[in-house]
């Protein structure tokens, strides 16, 4: 038993996920403010005693001394609430702007991000995929366009200073590596490549892809 | 000029839109805690202007005496925070259970409401809209039995406490309004019925209905 935080994933996932799962956003959280934690690894997580945590039956849950709970998003909030710092400023003016960022990377754009990847890859064997992929993709672009032009020639978001909002924009952003679209919003692209390269970034990156790494236990 | 809390949303939509435009979110969190505000109307969220503010040119957007940020999430946490009390509660465990669920309605329910409205609506008109709501409404229907299995006789979601987990996800819910759906899960659907009788969401919705009703201003 330890006092550490936990994070609890998957001890394995098909190769087209690797990378993408979202545990990659609370260790990132935890390696960008220096807190050390363990993973829980779990096979299934539609099983009723994960579930009594985490009742979508998904992958990641995190624990520490005082709170339990889902959604990597409110994760990234307590790790980094938790850890005092500039991930998520003292001052009111400066953290809601964070917080704003971190709800429009999780309700304005990963849902036409997840949008097209659904069409694109969860529904690619229907009748309708192809066809509808443009419509997917125009959804996607007009936001991706709005948030470049806003983003301008800043480093981050919010100006200077990386927060809980970009690490979430970042990895949001980042579930379209491996398809083009990303290219085409070159000041975006750089945005992610930034973030990505952020020692903090690829350490927790790093950490999860080891797990599928190792050899599987029986 | 006041000190007064400002939203801005629209001085006129559609009357398919009456009753479901994010402004709601925001006034009823207001009334929640007893806040007055003053409201922005606005014709065209589009113009640069508004875009300063708003990136993506939406509805609403919110500032106060400290802060000025878009996203209805952001403005309840915001508005609960300012106010105090057991719409965010003070104890870490309890208040990022309730920072878990507004984060769960707006990423993990959100994106499914909104996946069968766009196909329903919004894509009415195209070759695949019938062809594919069942796979549309599939997701929903998923997410929908486990959320009411996790509910089960609680008042809300994290007992006998309406937090802003509760009017997230009783908000995004009503986004479903008019859709047969919702009946087909009676505890769910009880308990939309339960958050929109709060007297603080009746005087919400009446005052955000009561800027269609009256005479259009030139």
């Amino acid at each position: 038993m330890t006092d550490l935080p936990t994070i609890t994933t998957f001890a394995w996932v098909p190769e087209f996920a690797r990378g993408f799962v979202r545990d990659i956003r609370p260790r990132w959280a935890c390696e960008e403010v220096g807190q050390a934690y363990r993973v829980n690894l779990i096979r299934d997580a539609k099983t009723p005693d994960h579930r009594r945590f985490q009742p979508f039956g998904q992958v990641p849950a995190y624990r520490d001394d005082a709170v339990e709970i889902f959604e990597s998003g409110a994760m990234v909030l307590r790790i980094a609430e938790r850890a005092g710092g500039p991930l998520l400023p003292a001052d009111p003016a400066l953290r809601f702007k964070a917080v704003q960022w971190l709800v429009a990377a999780l309700n304005t754009i990963e849902p036409v991000v997840m949008g097209l990847v659904v069409n694109d890859v969860f529904e690619r064997d229907t009748p309708w995929s192809a066809e509808r992929h443009p419509t997917a993709l125009s959804y996607l672009e007009l936001r991706l366009a709005e948030l470049q032009a806003d983003l301008g020639n800043k480093p981050w978001l919010d100006g200077d200073v990386f927060t809980v909002g970009d690490l979430m924009m970042v990895s949001v952003l980042g579930g379209l590596r491996g398809m083009d679209v990303l290219g085409r919003f070159p000041a975006l692209a750089a945005y992610v490549a930034r973030g990505e390269d952020r020692p903090a970034h690829r350490k927790a990156m790093a950490d999860h892809l080891a797990v599928f790494a190792a050899p599987a236990a029986a």
